[in-house]
């Protein structure tokens, strides 16, 4: 397990800057966290296909109960990970290959940028944004939610609305990826399309032409 | 196999109502098609869930050579079937389980409505509407065009664009569950968002609050 990693799971959370006892989440923010190199994805096994869709079901609660990080790495690899080095291939298919979406990852401590190529979360903020990813409690309440953002400047000359469509597909393209994962997994997930969207694209510091599309919730069932 | 389905394998293609040579399009509209029941789905086995997802891709050249209806009801149930008897629970999520979307299968003789619970394909059009369901040359070619279609109206009392941007999302879910039946099994596939979706919602006889979301060919590789 490399260092960053080892220090992450400080506690049981895979979180660097963890808050210690006293200290608020404005503090925590200041200090500069470390990316995470993740463990290499495991891209053999699981339950058959057909087994996993058998299984295939929403959850909306969960134990409190980290994920491990070669579990994170395994659901992100089959949410959107790259599946042909050669060409840049990914999992999930996206509208002429733009491949405009990233995945969010925000954990109770930090919120990280899964990078597929580099295995790495990338810190995006220090401090809990759980309950940004959604507007009922139990998001906030989720070890871990995944955030699906599009790019719609790599989607190309398009009206928007159209490439608004083609981000949302293709959105739901990589949640099923990771509702199957669960499944073969036996874990609890649930993916929805409201969001607090404004006040997570700030705290994720967003760009101009990124846009939230659906979040995940995912943990070990209660 | 049922009569009906029989009769459909005439000539070696899953379609009823197949033209004879000199007649028309036009000619075998007139006909009455029978509805084809399917041999109930196999719902074991399938590769492991990371190998298929690491065969995920996208091809757009198909074999001109039908799926097996074997295969066929296999492919629909891991679409979008039903994989909870007891509450009707779905292989795919869907926004407030509105269960919103219905399969359109569009063979080179005739177009289908899939039943799920009657494990059923329910004719809606005589005659070969692959093309409108592209608008690049392949889709005519491909043996089979699966196309989602959503009932806006089972979302519920909300906007026009909240209501299109979970028809869309879950359109997602469903054509990502038929890429990765497609890797396990070794068919070709691709999705797609460009369809000629005025004439082929008039073909298919779709009424006024549902919309031509997403179409998906399928096919042996070339």
């Amino acid at each position: 397990m490399n260092s960053s990693l080892g220090r992450s799971l400080k506690a049981g959370l895979l979180v660097p800057g963890l808050l210690t006892a006293g200290q608020t989440a404005g503090e925590a923010q200041d200090r500069v966290l470390p990316a995470i190199v993740l463990p290499a994805p495991q891209t053999d096994g699981g339950a058959p296909l057909m087994q996993a869709l058998r299984r295939r079901h929403s959850t909306r609660e969960f134990a409190h109960k980290p994920l491990q990080p070669q579990q994170l790495s395994n659901m992100l690899w089959a949410a959107f990970g790259i599946n042909r080095p050669d060409t840049g291939g990914r999992t999930a298919p996206s509208a002429h290959n733009a491949q405009e979406i990233s995945i969010y990852v925000v954990l109770p401590g930090a919120s990280y940028r899964y990078d597929p190529a580099a295995n790495k979360l990338v810190p995006v903020h220090t401090g809990d944004l759980r309950a940004l990813t959604g507007t009922q409690p139990f998001p906030g309440e989720a070890p871990l939610n995944l955030v699906y953002v599009a790019d719609l400047d790599k989607l190309g000359r398009d009206t928007d609305e159209n490439r608004r469509f083609y981000a949302i597909a293709d959105a739901g393209h990589i949640s099923e990826n990771v509702y199957l994962f669960c499944a073969s997994e036996g874990l609890a997930v649930v993916v929805r399309g409201s969001i607090d969207r404004p006040a997570l694209a700030t705290a994720l510091g967003l760009g101009p032409s990124q846009r939230v599309m659906l979040a995940q919730s995912v943990g070990y069932p209660k």
